[in-house]
């Protein structure tokens, strides 16, 4: 390792830190083993879903970049973990735990390299663009078609209702209205299934 | 479900379909976790990876397909398994296997769709293009950096000596001559320090 030139040995060490992703545990269950899904997979699953669908997303956008923006998005969970998005509290000062994280790991490659990565980071989260506004639609969309295919088994399992779905769920629109329309579907079927309870 | 339109339904098979890869082991094992890699996480990682050194791609490439293409290419291994690619009885018939699962299981999408994903899919097996060569040589450029990273457990355990993963190896030039100069100098440390055998 020590003979590679300076440039690939940064970018190798960040390669290998991105490991660690697939040992971050998510609540999803997949839908072919009764596991939980970890981040990489998940990354891995909802760039791919944001490539078929982009043609649903409301403005026009630059598919690849959604992809890529996906491929990296959850990266930061490696050091500030997984916060689950029913849990409110996991949720408080997550964007400051989030932002240094990718400020570390992002550090980790070249200069060029950390600043654009770490810009497109922010995009996402701070949903400035439209593919930031679709790649967060698909990242939200897809737990609810794992839940859909395990009949529920993760929202009976944290007690989730109905309305908090719905609540969490909502800012689908807000990158695509025909996913939020779809996600209704869903929503309506899994509940009169029995999937989620009403209260 | 049943009220989603009849080409989302399409896309969300295919998508649901994808959790299978979930599944499949590689031989590869974690560099911090004692367990092997699956075959999604390996897409996500490579793909990854391979945006982040295009530039040493021996040919000008489109970094997006590149990404796209590593993000489908092991797709197949839903129905084919994955085959060890240090075992030559194992990789008799691959094509053909691979080729029956592209089929089904691209199959699943709507037809356009389906065209144009089986198709990338053919490009990046036959190493059509100045992309396909270069994701190949990612793909196999990986696996080496998880074995250095694990001391050589994975070729330990297979008794795979220093003259096959040459050998195994060495197309990784025909997309990248500096990836196969950094191939080479992996391959000399970890023949030094004991983590493959001579022999």
């Amino acid at each position: 390792m020590n003979t590679l030139p300076e440039r690939l040995k940064s970018q190798i060490a960040f390669i290998l830190e991105l490991d660690q992703l697939k040992s971050v545990q998510r609540r999803s269950i997949l839908s072919h083993e009764n596991r939980r899904e970890n981040s990489a997979e998940h990354s891995w699953h909802v760039a791919l879903m944001s490539m078929l669908l982009c043609e649903l997303a409301d403005e026009p956008v630059d598919a690849s970049k959604v992809m890529l923006m996906l491929l990296i998005h959850d990266i930061v969970e490696i050091d500030a973990g997984d916060a689950y998005i029913y849990d409110e509290a996991a949720n408080q000062g997550k964007y400051e735990r989030e932002l240094a994280a990718a400020q570390r790991i992002f550090g980790l490659l070249p200069p060029d390299q950390a600043g654009h990565y770490l810009s497109l980071w922010e995009e996402f989260e701070l949903k400035a663009t439209p593919e930031a506004r679709f790649a967060a639609s698909c990242d939200r969309f897809i737990p609810l078609l794992h839940n859909h295919a395990s009949q529920g088994q993760s929202w009976k399992e944290h007690g989730i209702s109905h309305a908090q779905v719905v609540k969490v769920n909502q800012p689908i629109q807000e990158g695509s209205t025909q996913l939020w329309e779809a996600a209704q579907c869903l929503i309506g079927e899994a509940l009169k299934k029995g999937f989620l309870a009403k209260e």
